[in-house]
């Protein structure tokens, strides 16, 4: 892409994985942070995320030069395309944050938030630039996990979510847009749905932990991993998904009726799932696991997609 | 593993698709079928299976050099260690030719069944042989996706049980045992949980089929292929899974109550699906899809799983 200016603001965890995406890509990026040590962390933190990865130093130093913490919001702003908000999950915090974006960037510039739960309108609505702002939800870590999800403001300009679209796409992202916002987003609540029947599934003492996982690990993960839930079902029978549909769209709505994705949890299945996933793995372990799961993601995104946009360097050797 | 020798009982995709597995970790294999010509074909179309994941010939010669048609069910079971019966999805059938098959097989031999819905008392409790009698249902296909989950009937002996999980395990499949039976046992229930709420949210137009499966692609499967939801919760937040729960097992909760997973589906919504899926795919181009998903397993089985016991000789070169 035509080399762009994006602003990290908010510097956390997700701040910096969205600052290698961009950087990535070919963006020039500018960290901000309202605590004054935090950009400068994220800087080394992200260094440290391209480092797990097994990037050669050249790769890291060619995406980590691209990418600079600065003191203020508006020098973070100043001629930037784009701006990615991810401060806490709050809606004050958010508003009090989209006020002085709306009032310091250039109007051309959209103004993106990382949230994840709060209604857009809670704190895009009546701002005096509305038309360029909206959610731009990512998946942790999003330089790894490339779905985003967009949801407008009420006011949100077509011809802006069709700009955020772009340059997400071209920095190797693949944003899907909501119609309209619903509680969750889509993401959280295909998530929840799982979780919440998972949960039933230990009360009802069906099976453990790990092998409740491994059947999302070992079959329905592999199957989406590669295609949704939709392709999965036209691929399954020889006249696809209507073929399908006929066959066993039935069993799926009476076996909803016995799901437990609605109930609340129960506390002792609760307690099983975290004695369960301790004896699997112990805590101070879990920052060696993530870096496995990292350099994984990272395979796998190369196999499912072999040129994306956005690639990484080439890494300097397969494991 | 020891030379075992395993028998088919039904040739259909499902069957043929078990004899690949079976015959790729060095066993024995017979394919019967109560239709005459059904063996042979599936001879023929597993060939085609391993042609298309580009197996060199002498792999597939090596795999399917162990694979024999037989004419009788008494030729099939005849010192077979293991039978995997995948016949129609019946309790009447399946009764039928599990009384044959434990009347003609060596008490020793474990006799599984591919059922998907029926639970196994319905059509193994009673037999003279019930201990050596149990559910092993695969996901589709089995030899791509290792996924085996494994419900044992009302006196299945925990010694057979073991027997099979092991025998499974050495074919390279991941066996899970539920505790106890539950209707659609645990993967169709976490796909119903996700397909009906899907359907949700195609009734309340929040997104398209394409982007509602983008989400599953590009976003959830791609952490489930490598973990389960559990573990994903676990290596998310530094406290690990109480940590996690700690701060958003409430959302889970809340959001649970706003799930449509247990909903019928509407009607509009289903015609919806099918039509946009025929526009992103016509029908007679599924095959190809297939073959392009199967050469993909084939891939991310690889990469997630290096060295399974029952592994595929090496392909002719990456794609």
């Amino acid at each position: 892409m035509r080399r762009k200016t994006v602003a990290i603001v908010g510097c956390g965890v997700i701040g910096r994985s969205w600052s290698i995406v961009f950087a990535r890509a070919g963006a020039h990026v500018r960290l901000f942070d309202i605590q004054p040590k935090a950009a400068r962390q994220a800087l080394h933190k992200a260094r440290q995320a391209l480092r797990a990865l097994e990037i050669g130093k050249t790769g890291i130093e060619k995406i980590m030069g691209r990418v600079h913490a600065v003191a203020t919001l508006e020098e973070a702003l100043d001629g930037a395309d784009y701006v990615q908000e991810s401060v806490a999950e709050n809606a004050d915090v958010k508003r009090r944050i989209f006020e002085q974006m709306d009032a310091v960037a250039a109007p051309r510039c959209i103004l993106a938030s990382s949230c994840s739960a709060i209604p857009p309108a809670d704190f895009m609505a009546g701002l005096p630039h509305e038309e360029r702002c909206l959610i731009a939800h990512p998946f942790n870590p999003p330089h790894l996990i490339p779905l985003v999800e967009l949801v407008p403001a009420p006011k949100t300009a077509p011809k802006k979510i069709t700009e955020a679209k772009r340059l997400l796409s071209q920095s190797g992202q693949h944003p899907v847009l909501l119609k309209r916002p619903i509680k969750g987003f889509i993401g959280n609540r295909l998530q929840a749905a799982v979780v919440n029947e998972i949960m039933h599934l230990m009360a009802e003492e069906v099976a453990g932990p790990a092998d409740l996982d491994a059947c999302l690990r070992w079959g329905l993960g592999l199957r989406w991993s590669l295609m949704g839930p939709l392709e999965t079902m036209d691929l399954n029978a020889d006249g696809g998904i209507a073929d399908y549909i006929g066959k066993f769209g039935n069993d799926y709505q009476s076996l909803g009726g016995e799901l437990g994705c609605r109930e609340p949890w129960q506390a002792r299945a609760v307690k099983n799932v975290i004695d369960a996933r301790r004896s699997i793995l112990r805590l101070d372990r879990i920052g060696a696991r993530v870096a496995w799961r990292d350099r994984n993601l990272l395979q796998l995104r190369e196999l499912l997609e072999p040129r994306p946009a956005g690639k990484h360097p080439k890494r300097k050797g397969r494991r």
